[in-house]
């Protein structure tokens, strides 16, 4: 791993410290001591300006996403975290601007006793790549395979809001502060992951669109899904809007970070109890059935279908392949 | 972590498999069972493109650059590699591009039987950031910090190579062969920093220049150094050319990802063995001493000062704060 020398020691300098990391920042690589029997859980997500942000966003709020992104992963699995490494692209040598996205990194890492161990920094199109590496006990993962016919399908919070900011900065207009801070400073769902571990039968965060990401799960478990668009929860800044203007943000809007998951009926209660527990509402929005694919219902029993099938990030760009 | 769907299968299909991988690339995280006992050593690193390697490099050889870099810190560690992670950015959807990146990248993760666990791919210039992990025994790490006065300072192979074919290349002159080879392949010394665990007291890989990432090690060990020119190991290629025009590339030169390290004098014939056994050679090119920063000496025991104190990559660009 290579950083400039003074960007180590000042990064160094703000780095919290953590009992499990034998050597940090500041050697070829990072020594870490991984606890007994657990399984590690590891994801890596990178942030480019432009892509994944609208050019302008706050630098701090660039760090906390950047994060926050691989939080949400972790979360997904029902993951503890534990370390990240981070690789820093920067335009300039602009030591305010590595401060500042250091400032929203590390606030997020300090919610969640992450301790940054190392990684690099480079001249280029500001970018930031995380690796975030977590535990999980063997067998309590929450995988995208285990969906199974007659499961409830679940989701945390209030997805659409990040979309619905986002809606609303593309249109140039004045954008709800509530909206706004989901969009810049998604939460990532860590303690509700943990306390679906033994009751979720599957689970993925929305990042592309929960209709989407609800597929990835369905694909993965060979199964179906019928989502009630009803029964989407609206957050208060939502609500009002009309329902078909914000069905898209909330079942095809992307990051919000929120969890999606799947559990049999027999464990509604105990979910309940276990996300009160953690501080985290949930809602049912839908089931696992035969066959494949989502399908969207309307409240009186229409399919609708969205005119964008998933959310590809801030710039909309055409899918890779 | 996020996958266009048909590049995770294009993926998926070409990684090779390993006993320790619970979940590989297709879920939010993968999932890992790390031996019993030992530490794991965590690095990242990034290379883009006209910054690490000349545009117009073949793909396949910045896929296998892009994992060398990072063996290379885990070699310089003294520890075996095992995962890693691949974040992708593209700036066309090019399955190609995809596969011939992968070509050298699977190629160098298959001889160090290294799996690759996950990742995202984005659209953006071209840039390959990976997270390499791998395992040491507790105590067995080589450190930068524990070089101390009188021990020998060691380098393996022929530092320079990579230098000498960058600047042929920058002249636009004809590159030697094996001078390209090694700038556009590097190997990292893997079982040389293996065997190195227990007789070395610190290490580092030469990324930045042999004088300036010596100079790491003296700054995190609190010494100083000396090296001698003339014990500059020269590879036949760079032997053709005069002392003076070499030393800047063998001494200054990033790129080579050999290893800098120190030892006592009583494991001169211990060290000799174990790389023997490693199958890599090794010189020794001087001494630690105390005091602080790195004295270059040429035959006559005068000082040499390179014209540029250490090596900022393809690009040479100035340093980043």
């Amino acid at each position: 791993m290579a950083m400039e020398f003074d960007l180590i020691a000042r990064i160094r300098a703000r780095v919290a410290a953590r009992g499990d990391v034998v050597l940090g920042i500041g050697d070829d690589a990072a020594l870490l001591q991984p606890p007994p029997g657990l399984q590690l859980v590891v994801t890596m997500d990178a942030l480019h300006a432009g892509v994944h942000f609208p050019h302008g966003t706050a630098p701090a709020d660039i760090g906390w996403k950047a994060l926050a992104v691989n939080l949400s992963d972790l979360a997904a699995m029902g993951a503890r975290p534990a370390w990240c490494t981070l690789s820093l692209s920067l335009p300039e040598g602009d030591a305010g601007l590595v401060d500042a996205l250091l400032d929203g990194f590390l606030a997020l890492a300090r919610e969640h006793d992450v301790a940054l161990v190392g990684g690099d920094t480079t001249r280029g199109p500001l970018s930031l790549c995380v690796a975030a590496h977590g535990f999980v006990e063997p067998g309590r993962a929450l995988r995208r395979d285990g969906a199974r016919v007659g499961d409830d399908v679940w989701v945390t919070g209030t997805p659409g809001d990040a979309a619905g900011a986002l809606a609303a900065l593309q249109a140039g207009a004045a954008v709800d502060r509530a909206l706004r801070a989901r969009l810049d400073r998604p939460q990532p769902r860590v303690a509700a992951g943990r306390a679906l571990s033994g009751l979720a039968t599957a689970c993925i965060d929305v990042s592309d669109g929960l209709l989407a990401d609800l597929g990835h799960v369905c694909t993965a478990s060979r199964v179906g899904a019928v989502v009630e668009l009803e029964a989407l929860p609206a957050s208060p800044a939502l609500a009002r809007f009309r329902p078909e203007m914000r069905w898209p943000w909330q079942a095809c809007g992307g990051d919000d970070y929120e969890l999606c998951f799947t559990a049999p009926p027999e464990h509604r209660e105990a979910i309940a109890r276990a996300l009160a527990g953690a501080g985290v509402p949930a809602a049912r929005i839908g089931r696992i059935e035969d066959g494949q694919g989502v399908r969207a219902l309307r409240p009186d029993g229409s399919a609708w279908t969205p005119a964008v099938p998933g959310y590809r990030h801030f710039q909309d760009p055409s899918p890779l392949l």
